[in-house]
């Protein structure tokens, strides 16, 4: 694959993010920022997004690109593909900013904002070309991008972000603060009537939104809710319930309150009360932890963002291997660190199996195999835990045939650390099923011709050490 | 522990939730609703709620309770010491209800009502004596319950929420909507506007809360995620930062559109072309299933919703064995099942890591002696897959030791499935580490001690089917 090159204009929090999902997923980046503050504050982003984003994924992300921070914009630009501008949200710096890049920019390469409240035409309106492509914080963890403008370019630039594991959402007509912020803008005004009128505190807030809808919203839009809320009746039923509310005084928000000394230091100072004892940093690594267990619990059934996720995941390469066929090749999530510090033996397991189902995936017994009713179920499994894994370590499985013919098929795994210590191995015996019967049965010449093939090669290998421990003896 | 009893009132979808709430969290539940489908509805949310509940936990839940339908509200009260009114969101039937209600109840029995938009004073001014328990859907699995009204009866409400794994949080004044609905209704009338300016259909505003704050939303609500995104400057520089926004016109919410004909058809198409291809029961068991894969995700680091879950289980009773040590007993969560149509062969391993973690406390290596820098590490895992097991099901695990001594434990871990079919073995040998050097050393008294008596009580049963197979041979 052909490297390519972003330049992030802007090396804020949502700059920074612009440029972590670009490395991480291979790209090239450049970066312009004048703040000489800029190099630290990218550097705590990129930590927590190499932290967390590859536990998204059961495989391993390209290589990372290469960082660069450019002494101008132009210099930034040049053979960028991708220009980025995430600077502060006033329109006069936004218009100079724009009008720069504009200029400078290669013909092909898309030049996007991350502007929350600008439209296209605003931004445009002293001759630059850009379009909107507004990302949510943390960039490098959530996909939404929402995307206003010019078609042609909105329609490039959605293959571009789906390259890099985000969904592109195309907003229909431009308003002011495009589709989500909106919904964000109505809260918060919201929230701070209630703050003010002493009803609630930032804390119990907080509380009202994650123990209840946010859950809901975290898979679930606002409408499908309400659709299964409205049950076998339907929407039409559940909107006629609900539509005498609008004339209700349940929201106050034909008014705002008035943002004085008064409501900023009752807000800040309860949110000191609620949050003080975390740092920002421990907040976010938090938040990024919680949101790397909800996306990937979300993919298990490839539902919302997690459907973003498995796509993506599908779509990675798979490395060559130059011995023993590689199985596995994949991060080691956060959430898979134990009481004891270390990644729990569970997950071992987790890894042995998933390189058994690439195994099977090799041998002809993949996806189609299995929904045509054939498949293998696991008999024994012995693991040896022999180095300790940590959140963050790269493993790599390869695979050794041990035994293969009639019903059974016999491997063992080798798990490796990224520095090449053998952390495990797994010994797992097979055998072949009828899905329907439940019972087992000899496979059929598309996977058993296959797997001859694989127990010849390896037919001259000695076997491993720790070899032998399932099946009768 | 002594049986209690609930009385719902109405058993559409929130009362069903309740009912089924308290069933499986072992109180009996009587319920009134003169519907003659309410039993069939009733039975729809109970299906769906012990498909999901138990998930959520690595504990078994107490013996579900018994449930009853009434044929009056004066039957479905007697003897209950929680009395939940969930009848249509009309002011004159709830005062009808709640008074009849408040007549005939125990002194001591707490009397709540569901609304989500009526205040205690309001609901209260014929004479009744209720407070507000304003819960969300899917009532069984959400924990979030906005409590309002008297202070003391909040208080004893408090404590029976948390006896069934809810939330209760106390509104500080009552107001129309109370708190969450009050979001809801911001956003509903604005993702009104937006359907109706053409703006987003249904499925794109979906999206745009789904894959963008929905997801933090889940986890931190409104303000903590803001202090974040203000990073090391505070939420005072954040609130400076969006202060201004509050001018410009980011929300329609000065107005409200006709709720007319129009608006409801162009809503209820765009919600058909959105998720039509599903029925409501699949819609449901996909947000259930999502749900506890979120709320397990959370659980891991104890976070929001998570922390809710985590304390409840703590509190939860071990069984007896009469036998053998019980060391695990649990229900088999919808997520854990794979491609094959049965449990993962992952989550057999994850199940008998887990029973070892239990006999670790039973022997002194609990929580408290891991923090003091000792603990066990895994060396080796047998695992035999005896018998398919499926989401649902429950599990029963037993715990024999064969050897125990010097830095060695070995274990084999009996997974029964709920018929008593044996499922899995797990022979399993820890190794007594120092988790300051990461190395192997002999266990002081306080866990070597308990350990022996294990032996010596185990040191007469024969070696089990299976076992011998981790270890030097």
């Amino acid at each position: 694959m052909k490297v390519q090159k972003a330049a992030i204009i802007g090396g804020g929090v949502i700059g920074g993010g612009w440029a972590a999902r670009f490395l991480l997923n291979g790209w090239d980046v450049d970066i312009f920022d004048p703040d000489p503050e800029a190099g630290r504050k990218i550097d705590d982003v990129l930590a927590n997004a190499r932290r967390a984003l590859p536990g998204l994924y059961n495989r391993a992300l390209p290589n990372e690109g290469r960082l660069r921070f450019a002494t101008s914009m132009e210099e930034a630009v040049k053979n960028a593909l991708w220009i980025q501008e995430s600077v502060p949200e006033r329109l006069d710096v936004k218009h100079r900013v724009l009008e720069i890049l504009s200029a400078e920019k290669a013909n092909n390469a898309i030049l996007a904002s991350s502007t929350s409240g600008f439209k296209p035409s605003q931004l445009n309106e002293k001759g630059a070309n850009c379009i909107v492509a507004h990302p949510f914080n943390p960039v490098y963890l959530l996909p939404l991008i929402e995307l206003v403008g010019d078609p042609q370019i909105c329609a490039d630039a959605a293959d571009i972000l789906h390259e890099i594991g985000m969904y592109p959402l195309r907003v229909r007509k431009e308003i002011d603060a495009h589709i989500a912020d909106r919904f964000l803008e109505a809260v918060w005004r919201e929230a701070l009537w209630l703050v003010k009128d002493g009803v609630a505190t930032t804390e119990e807030i907080d509380e009202a939104i994650r123990l209840g809808f946010g859950l809901r919203w975290a898979q679930m839009g606002l409408f499908e809710t309400y659709r299964v809320a409205g049950g076998e009746a339907g929407m039409k039923h559940f909107m006629a319930q609900f539509g005498p509310a609008l004339k209700w005084p349940w929201t106050k928000l034909m008014d705002v309150p008035d943002f004085d000394d008064t409501l900023v230091n009752l807000i800040s100072g309860q949110s000191d009360t609620q949050s003080g004892h975390m740092s920002i940093r421990e907040l976010e690594r938090l938040r990024d932890d919680n949101l790397v267990g909800i996306l990937r619990a979300l993919k298990h059934r490839g539902s919302a963002a997690g459907a973003v996720i498995a796509a993506h995941e599908a779509g990675l390469d798979w490395p060559e291997g130059d011995g023993l066929p590689v199985t596995g090749d994949r991060t080691v999530p956060q959430s898979w660190t134990d009481y004891n510090g270390h990644m729990n033996e569970t997950h071992y397991l987790e890894v042995g199996s998933q390189a058994t189902d690439r195994f099977m995936e090799m041998v002809g017994a993949d996806t189609a195999y299995i929904a045509s009713g054939k498949s293998f179920f696991t008999a024994e499994n012995h693991v040896r835990y022999l180095a300790e894994v940590h959140a963050g370590d790269r493993l790599r499985i390869t695979t050794q045939v041990l035994a293969g013919g009639g019903k059974k098929m016999q491997l063992f795994q080798f798990i490796h650390r990224g520095d090449g210590e053998l952390a495990a191995t797994m010994e797992t015996l097979l055998l072949h099923v009828n899905l329907e019967t439940r019972r087992t049965e000899v496979p059929g010449p598309v996977v058993a011709e296959p797997l001859a093939k694989w127990v010849e090669a390896h037919a001259g290998l000695d076997w491993p050490e720790g070899a032998g421990r399932v099946g009768t003896r």
